[in-house]
C-alpha cells in the first residue's frame, strides 16, 4: 500500500483492448493442445540463396526451392528423407549440389547446449550418402559442422579442432591443433562464449568470398569447473565437468584469428586494442565487410568500455573507429558500406525529457576522415531495434524498430540524404493479426522475407494491453474468454523481466499460461517494470544501483494496481517467475506478506555470487548496491507461510541446480513448506517430454490454488461453475 | 476382493487389546514435541568395566562409575567437558586414566558414514589434554580411534591404515601400509562390508589379552565407483566417489590377518576353507575364543554356503565346525566355553507342522571329537534371539528369545545339563510397560544390565495387535485416544518389511506417525507380512522365489481385511514405505486401482539392477522370479492417477538417487502427478533438521489427505470437527 502511495501520483495512461476473435467460448485449450501440430506455428525457416530464390521447408515437410522472378517452385528434398534419417538439422551446399543432415542427434552435454550431432552429407542428384568423419576417427562425435560459403566448402570441429575441405571429396585440413576438450576451444565457444557473449555456439566467420576464416582461440585453463552430475541412463551414471567463471574467477582468455584457406595456409592474429592488450577483455562480436576486413568488437571484463575496431586481416591491424557505452547492444553488427568509407549502428540519442533512445546513426570512417562524422537518421520516442540492410544503389537504409509501440516490430525505410524521409513497408499488411515482425532481405537488397507468426488456431480470449504509471511501463492483460466484469477471478502474475528483455509484445505465443485464462478463468498478467528492454535507455538504466529492489516494486506496484478493479479477487493471486524472474519472484514473497496465494521459481537465480561473473561484474560494477540484495538465501523466515513450489532441472548449466539445492537446504532450516518438480538430468530448457510434464503440473498447481473456493454457504446466485 | 477370497478360509486368530494409559485426550502429540528433550528416551550406555563396576551416562550428562556390590557412584567426566569440548562420543581407557573423545565432528563422507572425528584424549587425574594425531601430520582426519582391550592400548586409523601406541605416551607403530583411500581398507569396512555383511564399519577385533589383533583387508580395486554428487556449501562444489558393487560386479576381495603386538610384531593370514580358497567369498564374522584362536565364518558370493571355522592366530590354519545355510544368522557369533572344546549357536530346528524356529544347539567342537556332536536345549514355536553368555560354574545359559510372543523379547536362563530346565528372568518385571529387553551380563556372569525403554511420557493412544490370516502374520493398530466404533476414520498403513525384519513389536517407538493417531484421528497399522523375521523359518522363506509379489499381497489383504472394520473409511486409505518398503509399497500402488488415496515412498529401491549385488546375488539365487519383478521402473501407467509423493536425500550412499530420478523419468514419460521432497546433500539417513521437516511435510501430506472431508451438505448430525 505504501508503494502504491508513492508511486501511485503518476497517472494511467491509456488502456487499449484487442479482441482475438472469441470463436465459440465452449472450446476449451488444454496442455495437450498445446503439443498437438496443430498448434505448433510451422517456421519454414526461409533462406535467400542467391538474388532471385529463396529456400525453405513447407509444411508437409518437403525443402522447396522457390523462385521468386517465375514464381517457379522446385522439390530440393523429400520428407521421407527427414524420416529415413532421422534428420535433425539441414543445410544446402552453396552450390546447392549437396545436403548437409545432423541426424541421430546425440544428447551429450557439452558445456549449454546438447551440440553433438553425427553429420552426413548427401548428393542431390545421385542420392549417393556419405558419413562426415574426421580422419582416422571411426564413429567420431562431431561438434559442428557446416557448409562455408562458395561451391562446397565444408568445416567441421571435432575435439575442439576446426577441419576445412575444398570440397566434399577433398581432403580434410586440419586447421588448428591447440584444442582440448573442457579447455582450449578453436572456432566453437566455451560455456561463457556461447550463453553471455556472443549468444551461440559459433565462434568463427567467413569471409565473404570464403577464402578466409575469422575464429576465436578461447583458453579456459584458469576457469575452475563446475561439476553437473548425472542420475540416469546407467548403471554408474558420470557427471560432467565444464569451465564456468562464478563471481570472482577468471575468465578464458580469448584471441583472435584469421586463417586464409586458399594456397598456403597462414593464420594471422587479429591484436586488440593497446588499452585492452594487457587486461582481462572479451570479443564481444566480429564481422566481415569486405574480402581481407573485419569489424570487430572489443570489451574489457567491468564491460563498461566497448571499442569497435576496423581489422586488416592481412596484417592483424586493427583500428579504433569508436567507442561505446556499455549495454549498447554489445552484439550489435554495424552495417558497412561496400567501400568501407561510411557505416550504420544504432546508439543511444537523448530524446528531450523521455530520455535517450536507440537511432540510426550513420559514421564516417577514419579510412576517410581523421575523426568520425557522426549523423543521427531518426529520432523519437521509439527504438531502432535492428539495421537489415543499406541498399547504396537507393540511398536507403532498411530496419526494424518499435516506432507506434514498444510492443510491435514494423519494417521501415529511411533515406540516408536529405531530411531522411522514412516510411513503413509493413504497417498496412495484415494489420489485424500482424504488429511483430522480422525479415531477411535478398542479396542485391531486392526483395524481402516478412517473418510474423499469425495465429490461425484462435482459441477465445481477450486481451488488454495497457500503459501503467508513472513510467508509462507496459502491462498486459489476458481475460478469459467470457470474461465478465460482474464476476470475480483468479490472477497470476507472470514475472520474466531479465534486464533488457521484453514481455509485453505484440509477438504471438501460446504458453502453459494460455491454458488457465482459456480453461480456468484466470486473469494472466505481464508486466515490463523498469530495467526492461525496447523503453528507451531511461527505463532500462533506472535499475542501477537498485538491482531486485525496484523491480520488485513495480512488479508489487503492478499487483496492487490491478487489486483496484473491482472484478479481481484479492485472496486468490499467484505469481510466477524462471530464472531471473524467479529470483524477483523470491524477492517479491521475501518483501510481501501475503498478497500472493502460490506461487512458482523455476531455475531460480538465489545467489548472484554462484552466477557467471560476467553478469556479476557488470551488476557490481554499475548496480553497487547490489551486494547486499544478491542473495535469496539470507533471511528466508518470510518464506516459511507462503506456498511455494520449485522446478529446477538438475543438468542446468546456465542457473546451476546448486542454487535450488541451497534455497532447500535454507528452507528445511526454518521449516518451510514447499512443493517442487525436480527434473534429473534435465537442462535449463527442459525436453518436450518434460515440459509437457512441467506444463500439466503448473496449471494443476495454479488451477488449485487460484480457483474459486465454493462456499458450503446455500447461496445460489453467487454459485459458480469452476473447472 | 480376490486376494481376500483366496486367503479368507484361514481364520483371524486373536486380538488383544492393550490400552497405554490415556492421560486427557486433550492433549495432542506435534511435531515439535518429538524433537524435545523431554520425549526422548535418553540412553545411558551402560558397559561393564569389570565384575563389579559399570559406567554410564546420566540424565544430566555426567559419566558415573557405578559399583554394583558397594552401591557407591563417582562422576568420572562432567557434562562441562562435554559441552566444551564438542564432544560427540567418548570412551574411558581399560585402566580407567584416560577419556578420548571425539570431537568436532566433520561431515565429510565416506562411504555409508560420516566418519572422520577428530579425536583427542583426557589424563583424568591432571585433566590434561592431547590431540591424537598420526605421525608427521598435522590436523589430519581419523577415520577411527579407540581404545585397546588391556592399559591404554589405542588404535587409530588413518589413510586406511591401522597405527597402534601400547600407551598414551608412546610412539604409534604403523601395522599396515598398504591402505589407498576408496581402493584398499585395512582394519575398516568398504561400503559394502559396512553396510551388508558386518553392519560395523570396524573390521577388526582384539584378542582378549590385547596381545593380538585381527583385521579384515578389503581392496577394492575392481569394484566400480559410483559418483555422489554434491550441491550446495561452495562455489564449485565436489561430489564424491566410492567403491560401490552393483548387480553382476565384482566384490571387494577380502583377506584376514592377525597381528602380534608384543614382542616383534609379525603379521598372520588366515586362510579361507578350501572349497572357497578359489572363489569370490566374504568374511561374516571374526570373534576371540581364546588369547590365540578365533572362531570366523566364511560365505561364498551366491550367499548359500556358510563355514564356520575355528581358526589357529599362530599358524593361520582354519579348522572348518559347521556348514551353515543361508539366512542362519550370518553375524551371529557362537558362544564357546573356556577351553574351546564346546560351542553354542542358534540353528533353526523343525517344530512340528509350524516348520522352523530358531533354537540354541550345543556343538562339540573337532577339537574334541571327530564328528560335531549336537544337542538341542530349547525347542517351541518361538524364537531364541541371541546367546547371550554361557556360565560354566553353573551349567547355565542366558538369551533372549520371543518365547511368549513374537512381539516381546524376554531373558532366559536354560540349564546345558539334565532336561534343560529354562526359566524367564524378566518376565514379571514392570509387566505393563517392559516387553521388550536388551541385555548385558557381566564379565563374571554374575549381573545383568538389562535395557528396556518404558514410555514416560504418555500420549493418549489405544494399541491393537492382533494376528491376521492363516499364517498368523502379526498386524499391529494404533487407535486415537478418543476412538469410538460409530465414527469413521482414515487409514495409514506403514510398510517396513525388509526380509527378516520386524515392525510388530513391543519395543517403545515414538514416530512421526504417532502425531497422526494422537492429534489428526487416523489410524496406523502396520504389518509383519511373510518375509518377516522372528515368526520361525516358514514365514521368512515364504518369499522365496516370490520376492516382490507375496509381501505385497499380504500387504494388501491386511488392508482389505481392515475395510471390513465398520469404523473404517475405504475412501480415506494411505501408505507409506521406505527403502525396501518403498519398493513394496510402489508394487502395491501398481497392483490396485484406487484402494489408496494417497502414498509415500521414501528412498524406494526401484530397480534391484542398481542395488547392492551381494544383497541381488542372493536373490536371484533363492527367487528366480524375481528378475521379471525386480523393476518398479517398467510399466508406471498404473502410477499415473495415483497421489504419490516420493522422497530422497541426493547424497544417500545406500539407495541412490539414482532410484528415485530412473522413476521421476518414467512417471514424467507418462504424464504422471507427484510431489517431492529432495533433500540436498543428504544421506539415507537424514540430518535431525530435515527430519524435522520431514516429519512436518509427511504429517501434512496425510493430514490433507485423510482427513475426513466437510461436505457441502447441511447435514449437522454427520458433521465432525477436524484439525
Amino acid at each position: 500500500i505504501a508503494l502504491l502511495v508513492i508511486l501511485g501520483v503518476c497517472s494511467l495512461i491509456t488502456m487499449s483492448v484487442i479482441l482475438l476473435t472469441p470463436a465459440g467460448s465452449d472450446t476449451k485449450l488444454t496442455v495437450e493442445d498445446l503439443f498437438k501440430p496443430e498448434f505448433v506455428a510451422h517456421d519454414p525457416e526461409a533462406k535467400w540463396i542467391n538474388d532471385s530464390e529463396v529456400i525453405y521447408r513447407n509444411r508437409d515437410g518437403h525443402v522447396i526451392k522457390f523462385n521468386i522472378l517465375t514464381n517457379e517452385t522446385e522439390i530440393v528434398l523429400t520428407n521421407t528423407t527427414f524420416v529415413n534419417f532421422n534428420v535433425a538439422k539441414y543445410s544446402v551446399s552453396p552450390d546447392l549440389k549437396y545436403v548437409l543432415f545432423a541426424y541421430d542427434v546425440k544428447q551429450i552435454l557439452i558445456h549449454f547446449t546438447f551440440l553433438c550431432l553425427c553429420y552426413c552429407y548427401l548428393m542431390l542428384f545421385f542420392r549417393e550418402v556419405w558419413e562426415l568423419d574426421p580422419p582416422e576417427v571411426l564413429n567420431s562425435i562431431l561438434q559442428y559442422a557446416a557448409w562455408g560459403v562458395q561451391g562446397q566448402q565444408l568445416i567441421y570441429i571435432f575435439e575442439n579442432n576446426i577441419y576445412y575441405q575444398s570440397d566434399v571429396k577433398s581432403n580434410s585440413l586440419r586447421l588448428t591443433s591447440s584444442g582440448k576438450e573442457g579447455v582450449i576451444f578453436n572456432g566453437i565457444a566455451d560455456w561463457l562464449y556461447e550463453e553471455e557473449i556472443l549468444q551461440s555456439h559459433i565462434a568463427h566467420w567467413w569471409s565473404p568470398d570464403g577464402e578466409r576464416l575469422a575464429f576465436l582461440v578461447l583458453n579456459d585453463t584458469l576457469v575452475p569447473n563446475m561439476a553437473l552430475p548425472r542420475f540416469t541412463g546407467a548403471s554408474y551414471p558420470k557427471g560432467k565437468q565444464y569451465p564456468y567463471p562464478k563471481a570472482g574467477q577468471p575468465n578464458p582468455t580469448v584471441k583472435l584469428y584469421v586463417v586464409n584457406l586458399y594456397g598456403p595456409t597462414h593464420t594471422q592474429e587479429l591484436t586488440p586494442p593497446d588499452s585492452l592488450k594487457l587486461r582481462e577483455h572479451y570479443v564481444a562480436m566480429v564481422s566481415w565487410i569486405s574480402k581481407t576486413k573485419t569489424t570487430v568488437r572489443w570489451m574489457n571484463r567491468a564491460q563498461n568500455v566497448s571499442i569497435l575496431t576496423v581489422c586488416e586481416t592481412t596484417t592483424g591491424a586493427c583500428v579504433k573507429e569508436v567507442s561505446e557505452l556499455w549495454l549498447s547492444k554489445q552484439n550489435q553488427e554495424p552495417v558497412f558500406s561496400r567501400d568501407g568509407s561510411i557505416f550504420f549502428l544504432t546508439v543511444p540519442v537523448k530524446q528531450g525529457g523521455r530520455g535517450e533512445f536507440h537511432h540510426i546513426a550513420m559514421f564516417t570512417t577514419q579510412f576517410r576522415a581523421d575523426q568520425n562524422e557522426v549523423r543521427h537518421l531518426t529520432s523519437g520516442n521509439w527504438e531502432v531495434t535492428k539495421i537489415l540492410a543499406y541498399d547504396e544503389s537507393n540511398d536507403n537504409i532498411y530496419f526494424l524498430s518499435t516506432e507506434g509501440s514498444p510492443r510491435r516490430r514494423q519494417l521501415f525505410s529511411v533515406k540516408t540524404v536529405g531530411l531522411f524521409p522514412r516510411h513503413c513497408l509493413t504497417c498496412e499488411l495484415n494489420k489485424a493479426h500482424c504488429l511483430f515482425f522480422n525479415a531477411e532481405i535478398s542479396p542485391n537488397d531486392k526483395h524481402i522475407i516478412l517473418h510474423c507468426k499469425v495465429s490461425l488456431i484462435y482459441y477465445s480470449k481477450v486481451v488488454a494491453n495497457g500503459y501503467f504509471l508513472c513510467s508509462d511501463l507496459p502491462l498486459k492483460i489476458s481475460y478469459p474468454p467470457d470474461f465478465s466484469e460482474s464476476r470475480h477471478y483468479g490472477l497470476l502474475l507472470i514475472v520474466d523481466g531479465s534486464p533488457g528483455g521484453q514481455a509485453v509484445s505484440d509477438r504471438f505465443v501460446l504458453d502453459w499460461d494460455s491454458v488457465l485464462v482459456s480453461s480456468d478463468n484466470v486473469i494472466v498478467a505481464r508486466l515490463d517494470g523498469r530495467g526492461s528492454g525496447f523503453l528507451g535507455q531511461r527505463v532500462l538504466h533506472e535499475v542501477h544501483r537498485r538491482l531486485g529492489t525496484i523491480e520488485v516494486q513495480d512488479q508489487i506496484t503492478a499487483v496492487e494496481y490491478m487489486l483496484t478493479f473491482p472484478y479481481i479477487d484479492r485472496t486468490r493471486i499467484g505469481v510466477f517467475g524462471r530464472g531471473y524472474g524467479a529470483y524477483i519472484t523470491l524477492m517479491m514473497l521475501k518483501s510481501t506478506d501475503s498478497l500472493f496465494k502460490c506461487s512458482v521459481a523455476m531455475s531460480p537465480v538465489t545467489d548472484w555470487k554462484l552466477y557467471a561473473n560476467c553478469f556479476y561484474d557488470s551488476l557490481t560494477l554499475l548496480w553497487m548496491a547490489l551486494l547486499q540484495f544478491s542473495s535469496v538465501l539470507q533471511n528466508v523466515q518470510p518464506l516459511r507461510e507462503q506456498t511455494l513450489m520449485l522446478v529446477h532441472g538438475t543438468a542446468d548449466a546456465n542457473v546451476h541446480f546448486q542454487h535450488t539445492a541451497e534455497l532447500i537446504r535454507n528452507l528445511v532450516k526454518v521449516g518451510a513448506n514447499y512443493s517442487m518438480q525436480l527434473y534429473p538430468d534435465e537442462g535449463h530448457f527442459l525436453s518436450q517430454r518434460s515440459r509437457q510434464h512441467l506444463f500439466g503440473s503448473l496449471t494443476n498447481f495454479y488451477r488449485e490454488c487460484l480457483r474459486e473456493e465454493i462456499l458450503p454457504l446455500p447461496n445460489d446466485d453467487e454459485e459458480e461453475e469452476e473447472e
